[in-house]
């Protein structure tokens, strides 16, 4: 069995946003020589999602608007959390909407995709340096 | 390791339905000879979810009303998604909530599930054909 | 490939609770011996969760407090569900947002985390006995 790992790094200027990276995991996939297995791809911190949706932006204006109905960032002082002088539990709630990660079939050395499926990094608490873990394991 | 792929196809007559779909995913399974490993089932459409909860009548029925709560079908116009000429954004939306993908364990050439566990096929934007990945690893 | 699987049990006194899981799960990956894999961590029952996030008990409570919000349990009568004698629908809809299951890199043996993730069972509907898995693969 092969495994490959490789981390990747982000630093968005916004507290939130959505970045395709559909063409760096690709591009891990190809260095991994992996021709059938698993791929996980995962947000490595606990205020961030990966997820796989359509890259339409509509659609990622959609998600920001919908997430901060279901879990609002303010008031800041209804959140528990944020008594420890942080200020970001909605982030924290957010990921867990959107997920922590997934995983993805690889199939004759390509990502066993339906037509729109397009992998992102979610960010919600943003302005800093953050990372994904990409972990393919196959023959 | 073995490896073995199958996609299988839905219709569903309606917007919206549930199917349990675990005797296609268990054929899958002895169809692939897997002892031991791991089989990943996902949605290859991004208005369409796989999970596990329970199959029972009255539940479907509650996730149904409650996905309509939390990510409404209408008004139409309050999505920007909308606008591109489709009208399934409450569909993408919904998809997040209950999942992509289930990751299941394959011991002793069985799915290592719990007592109720059940697979299901959830659809938010029916009516036409669409598929669900089924990829098993393992010895 | 190797693969190892181990059941954690526990029984919560309380209808509602979070445990911090991750000493026991990287137990199982010392005894299991794997270096480079996959680890599969699901909850066994659907109204449980198994997700990674941080361990910080004041965000903890804003959880508990936020998902009676999105899927409360009164009044029962609102879910169908609850007509079968059950009065566990909400804990249905919680898993649902929470998740069933984390899958988890393994890197020279070691759980491939960022600074704060952290393994957690959720549970929605305890006072009673119930699983986790653990399933790990890989060389």
């Amino acid at each position: 069995m092969k495994s490959f790992r490789r981390e990747l790094w982000f630093n968005l200027p916004e507290r939130r946003g959505f970045v395709n990276i559909t063409p760096e995991v690709e591009s891990c996939l190809r260095e991994s020589g992996i021709q059938e297995g698993l791929c996980l791809v995962n947000a490595m911190h606990i205020t961030a999602s990966v997820f796989i949706n359509d890259d339409e932006s509509g659609l990622l204006h959609d998600y920001d608007e919908w997430l901060e109905v279901l879990a609002a960032h303010d008031p800041l002082g209804k959140y528990w959390h944020n008594r420890t002088g942080e200020e970001n539990a909605d982030a924290h709630l957010k990921r867990q909407i959107m997920g922590r990660e997934v995983v993805i079939a690889v199939t004759e050395g390509r990502f066993d995709f339906g037509p729109w499926e397009q992998i992102f990094y979610g960010e919600f608490d943003g302005k800093r340096r953050k990372r994904v873990l990409v972990k393919i394991i196959g023959d």
